[in-house]
């Protein structure tokens, strides 16, 4: 057996999975047992720091101070390649046609880390409103970057915040893991927004801002050209969406002034969220169209919030049932308070 | 607001959640933080205690002394009604034909706690190998009683061992959530068994079984009439899954020999598991027909252990895509050396 990533499906339900042994060394400085404590006992040298450029593979995007060299010193942000990948991209891309019962493939794709900020904060919510614009400016380079290459049909672009959403370094970053195939869960949503729209004309996702912003209960917070709303149906509860209020099918279609309206909406309703919920572990992720896939009047790219409020157990992981006790018209109001009284 | 628990469906997957405000009254006795410890520093008096009846609603099956008179002294078993339901039996079962933007229902249904000894162990492996095999009897009989409700579909039975797999009380115990809809995950298995029967003629199962057997690299333990193996594609590193070797299509045709033969082969999988990776937090559940669904030739009951043996991160909730870093086959190896060692 070698330590090279694999894809293998689970050959009853058809869902992949990444075997990536050579992750369990990469190295973990966050303590698992303290779940809302974000740095509580970090050990150091933290490689996403300043000074330990030589830990991490060359930049492949930075935001940095004018004169200054790739992979030295004077950055504020920078994207590399995930030293511990769970998919390469040196091996070939297999299209698995005809799936046996035990299939398997070689994990092809990119995976790359986004360090947010120079500091070593471990809460994104202290990055600057600039800063945290172009957190989201980055993921659209790296998006319209990553779309040059025919062999990749999607872009997972996510975020964990705290041991227990599943970080294993506090200093605050992001991942993009990009891959041949489009995810079961954004397949899923793709489907069903067809489906929808098929039904009755119209973006699910446009129908449920206005449907939303008409009705007001699970309205976190708002500005020109965004809306933050509780999951009408959430996993966890206090999950939350982040959506354009028009029409917007491809993520990599933001304007830099937009980028930064989201930020700074949505670092408001982190800062709430973390009051309401004593700075909770979550997870961001945006869901957009696929790459090469066009402009579909059917789907419409969000960002969705997932503190983890709870554990899943057996209901949830066996049979795939969600239950949550706060309801998100209850949590909607708390956010809204907590952000009224900041 | 009311805290009647309700189900909701998100407008875009269709994928159907249960939001139950009560369910937060719970009580609430192992520690957040000591995932792997199970017991540190639990609060009394435990309801699922002998002499504690009086806390739990009355008991609906129970294994108890000659003589003894239910919710009193002298047993060794017992099921009651869940306290904190997230589903309930007094509410009409509304079937949603056409579902709209923003769709809910009441949550039709009965929860129940299945007291798995009268010992206060938090680990089910301290049962006796005879109190354990009672376990699996009692699942049998509450299966074949709710089966003779016609509104319910289905019974989703699962153990969460440990607060990091989202067990609020210690007491070692199971729950068994009978819904008047067949859940999303084990509609997948079913949906993906028949495809495979439809283009093989065989059992997706049966198959696995057979391949597992003779190659033997994930084998854990085998009995005259089970087999465990580590999933080919797991979700979690160790995954394991208990099978019948011979096809069955229905949990409920187990006799008393083979309910005490498979708790006899699972408890020593679980000790190998508690050995090779320290008493991890996990879960167990039962995927079987569902009710009133005949016996299928392509679908085969099996028991499915989930080891919380990492945190699920923003790829996994985000996008449905797991990664592992420990091979099956490794692991398998692994929990075999362990159990020759016992």
């Amino acid at each position: 057996m070698n330590d090279d990533p694999e894809l293998r499906r689970d050959p009853v339900t058809g869902r992949w999975v990444a075997i990536a042994p050579e992750r369990a060394r990469r190295p973990i400085n966050l303590p698992g047992h303290a779940p809302t404590h974000r740095t509580n006992g970090e050990r150091h040298p933290c490689p996403f720091c300043p000074g330990q450029e030589a830990d991490t593979p060359n930049e492949v995007y930075a935001v940095r101070a004018r004169g200054t060299r790739p992979d030295g010193p004077g950055w504020q942000l920078r994207v590399v390649p995930n030293m511990y990948p769970a998919v390469r991209p040196e091996v070939d891309a297999v299209a698995v046609v005809s799936p046996g019962l035990f299939t398997s493939a070689p994990a092809f794709g990119t995976a790359e880390v986004l360090i947010d900020c120079a500091e070593h904060y471990d809460d994104p919510t202290r990055l600057t409103d600039e800063q945290f614009g172009e957190v989201f400016k980055a993921y659209r380079a790296r998006l319209r970057a990553l779309a040059s290459d025919p062999r990749l049909a999607h872009v997972a672009v996510f975020k964990n915040v705290g041991a227990e959403a599943g970080a294993s370094l506090g200093h605050s970053h992001s991942q993009l893991i990009a891959t041949p195939v489009v995810p079961e869960l954004l397949q899923t949503e793709l489907t069903g927004a067809e489906a929808y729209f098929a039904h009755t004309g119209r973006c699910v996702f446009c129908d449920l801002v206005t449907g939303d912003l008409a009705d007001g209960a699970r309205v976190v917070a708002r500005s020109a050209n965004f809306v933050v709303v509780t999951a009408f149906a959430p996993r966890f509860a206090y999950e939350m969406w982040l959506l354009p209020v028009a029409h917007e099918a491809r993520y990599e279609a933001l304007t830099d002034s937009r980028a930064h309206e989201l930020a700074s909406l949505l670092k408001r309703a982190l800062i709430a969220l973390d009051r309401v919920q004593n700075s909770p572990a979550y997870n961001w992720f945006l869901h957009t169209t696929p790459l090469h896939a066009g402009e579909p009047a059917h789907y419409h790219w969000h960002l969705e919030v997932l503190p983890r409020t709870a554990r899943p157990a057996g209901l949830e992981w066996g049979f795939g049932c969600h239950i949550t006790t706060v309801a998100p018209e209850q949590a909607a109001s708390e956010l809204r308070a907590a952000l009224a009284n900041s």
